[in-house]
């Protein structure tokens, strides 16, 4: 059968496309063009699917029109100071509801029978829509929505990294041959990883914790041998 | 408190709107640019919004990329031989769930408590993501995709409309003031609706029960003659 992976260009999706799928399977990815400002994301997603075969769809959708995050409003900063308490502003609201659905829809139109999301509950920045309990009820929600869940057989909603640390996923993405050089998680769109926003700063720890500061960005790199 | 309310141009989101918000409130109208073949009802749902005094919204999101709709995909024909059993091939994969979901980002960004949907399951297409259990499992999901959510205020999905019939519906569009003759039903892109399509025969059908004859269609109206 075929899937649909969400591939946002960062290292956990592309991660969690071959942990899930794992030759064999037509794998169709999804990237999204929501106005985010780290854009550069969009052309790694690319390389990645074209890397692994994959057939590539972009979709575009304007989160952006109404701001109220960070990733997509100029005029909201991405904090740089290190992780804090609660949701933080690079919260886009709806965000993961919206990729599911335009993953559901594309899953529905190519007839394929599952979904591989990213989605990570562990090492994470904090965001309600990565749960567990939200994705339960998002599987609910995929069986009465669809053609295909009329009849039995929705689309599945799978998230293999849900449970695992940050470094486990690293560990998984060397294994499976993932370029991790060529990912990009960094929040801001600038030339090189800032290594300051929360997603550089999770993803160079856990270079750090699997061995392979080779791969750390150069602040995290100079933020560990000034601590070290 | 603010309102958002899908509306399609159709006559009946805006009578769902009129219905669940009543004066008083802010209402963002979200109107959805999905590449449909019958683009006259965006401009009906300004218009509409307009006249209602809304905010009014417009997305962008690329369904008809992937096609599998007679709706968006013109190697599918919309059917115009009259109603049939089954799921039609108007079903757009997955169209009420993305809608949702922009609604739901929008309805975070706005700060909206409530979410105004114009879903019927009874005069209505068969189409799986209009029923009642589709919408009470979304609405379990907002609770839980949200940070409004989170904290026990998530926007509650209200749909008016759900168990009334077609010409119910038309009798509280006509007691709402609701100007008829701007909503736009039809499934074609014609320069007049095409009478012939199952939103128009579901929609003249309800007009000339409710001695309406002469808001229906041209072709309803020839029919209903050639008929009595």
């Amino acid at each position: 059968m075929a899937a649909v992976a969400l591939l946002s260009g960062g290292l956990d999706s592309i991660t969690a496309a071959l942990l899930a799928t794992g030759g064999g399977e037509v794998v169709h990815a999804l990237a999204l063009d929501y106005g985010q400002r780290h854009r550069v994301e969009l052309e790694r997603a690319a390389t990645l699917s074209a890397h692994f075969g994959f057939i590539y769809h972009l979709a575009r959708v304007s989160l952006s029109d109404w701001g109220g995050s960070a990733l997509t409003d100029p005029g909201v900063a991405v904090p740089t100071g290190g992780l804090s308490e609660g949701i933080p502003p690079t919260y886009v609201p709806g965000r993961n509801t919206v990729f599911i659905a335009l993953a559901l829809s594309l899953a529905e139109a190519v007839g394929a029978d599952q979904i591989v999301l990213g989605i990570n509950s562990v090492d994470y920045s904090g965001y309600p829509d990565c749960r567990p309990e939200y994705l339960e009820a998002y599987s609910r929600l995929a069986d009465l929505a669809t053609r295909a869940g009329l009849e039995g057989r929705g689309p599945r909603l799978i998230a293999p990294l849900q449970r695992m640390h940050k470094v486990e996923i690293v560990q998984a993405a060397l294994e499976l041959g993932v370029p991790i050089e060529l990912t990009w998680s960094c929040y801001l769109g600038g030339a090189e990883p800032c290594g300051r926003c929360d997603s550089c700063r999770i993803r160079d720890a856990a270079l750090a914790e699997a061995g392979r500061i080779d791969l750390m960005t150069a602040v995290g790199q100079a933020a560990l041998q000034a601590g070290g």
